[in-house]
């Protein structure tokens, strides 16, 4: 079995969840004058572009991912759909957190984001590690070393999420400067160390 | 006719139609604290896993026929308009289910879902059958063995999903159970023995 | 300039704006039994249906065009945009109709759609007629006689949209009777005639 | 690193954010008549329009960049991320430009419209010159006379955008005149002058 259909639901979920994240950029301020209610409204801006980036970084690894693969079975294809699952949920908490994030809901939309994020990355290490164990789907043309390379990439994924979402339960607006922090850190670093 | 464009305009239909339900997940309770409000939303998340995931098997099972199929015809492009408006028709039932499971409109809402579901069966077979029957539109390099498997896999679909219909009339809940499951049994059963 | 990217825009654009139909199926009867009102909706289901398949005839059409072209320019492009923004406009009227066929809105929102598929057609012909006169985009290997068929079987879909949208004027459920009959009629007669 | 998918991934985004335009054209008038709040609603059509056929222009240069550009690397991904969340944000200036347009909000909603399309341009910007300088990107094949002549003709989009955002400040209408005529002065000129 082929990759190139996967690739293009994968390509089309990415980009739908991607592009539906401004259905919830609404800078709803009843009664206040409308260049108010836009400034007041900037942690829904930070969220979109928060969250677009995410999602963009995960497209990003899925490419990089599906370049090694060479084919893949009914197992992986399940496997990419509860990545894509995944994916597709993260505008529902990045609108919790763009609404909460300065009220008393903060804590309980920040665990939403978190949990979410961990959950993706845990199906990001699933799909990856049953296409890469003993080399079961990846291209013969693949050299090992860049496979290894993706393999050592991806440990770091869920530690990392999971104590960004530890930290809501202290502080909910220092865990999303968290989530903040780690999709910039991560730009910036594949541009700096990754360049082709 | 080739298929190639067949295909992407069904994989979008599927990915945006997958992507859509999480439009529909809104955690919304008037009054209550946000965190107590999401835990009460837990129909809502089931209901997107089960219609994602039911939504992905589509998607592999059309992947699957799509694999067999060399051509196209008129009749068998508007077969698959059919089936892809049912398909984008999900997300409709389920925001009905996800809303309605625990109150009084329980019966009409799974009922929606199951006559969608076995509405989306029948094209599904109708689609399929229509190429098949008498290799009308299969590929030259297609295995007959594998078509017949095909075709054998799709018999059960319209009993069990009017089966499972069948059960709301008695009752809702078990119907939303058995809908969970069959998705659940898909994706076990063709991971068991479907490894490529 | 090749055309394999305009037709990946153009089905996206296709296969979104046929799966966004189903955001305005909602079945709201504020009060009303769920059972009741899913039934009530029953224009809203129509009006998805017919829609979508008019949306997917498009395609198709869409589909048979690109199979004769072999380039593509900017003037081209544009009509192709043009051509696409009154496609995913069709939402838009479907609401309306939707929503008002049995109220006293009937007549603007039958008129609304009308308009909408109008234009939709001369957007179409000018898209196939830039192409097509004196082969300026079409490919070396277009069979002159399928090229002269496509422009034949364009000239009917101006008159005929703009005829039912005047029905409207007098009568609106029947113009939208008619918009449900002329997709029918196209479906039907592209199966008997058009085979592949 | 090769360029297909990177392609794929944006003509999803294009066309859903286009394509998406739509969700935000109502019609809202309560108490109106149909007919009449059709009417009324016309900023609603005009900004559809003008937005669809702006990111329509973009996705035709987007589409002309990528065929000078034979690769990509990490940066180059990320680069186009941020061009892609300008675009699909384009939705939400324009859902306040239709609504506020003849209000008070006018002046903030043109301004919001502005700084969207101006970002857009700087990314747009950094995207090309990124791949071109020193030809970093640049496919083998690729004239050099079509690569100088791309960056000549990116120039004056940031200035012409930025202006249009101060004439805002001045005269929100007229900045939103403005912005309609860039779009249609740009698929006017390009087709004159532009033909493949």
């Amino acid at each position: 079995m082929e990759t190139s259909r996967l690739e293009a639901f994968a390509d089309g979920v990415f980009a739908i969840a991607a592009t539906l994240l401004i259905i919830d950029v609404t800078a709803n301020a009843p009664g206040a004058e409308l260049g108010a209610a836009l400034l007041h409204a900037w942690p829904e801006y930070a969220a979109y572009a928060v969250s677009f980036v995410t999602i963009g970084i995960m497209w990003v690894n899925h490419h990089a991912c599906m370049n090694q693969i060479g084919r893949a079975n009914r197992t992986f294809l399940f496997a990419n759909i509860a990545l894509l699952a995944c994916i597709a949920f993260v505008p529902f908490p990045t609108r919790l957190v763009a609404e909460h994030v300065r009220d008393d809901g903060a804590r309980a939309a920040a665990l939403a984001y978190g949990l979410t994020l961990t959950a993706t990355a845990i199906c990001f290490q699933a799909f990856w590690f049953y296409a890469a164990a003993g080399r079961r789907l990846i291209a013969e043309h693949a050299d090992q070393r860049t496979v290894s390379g993706i393999s050592r990439a991806f440990l770091p994924g869920v530690p990392v999420y999971a104590g960004a979402t530890l930290v809501a339960l202290w502080n909910p607006q220092a865990a999303v400067a968290l989530f903040a922090a780690i999709a910039i850190f991560y730009v910036v670093e594949s541009s700096l160390f990754g360049r082709g």
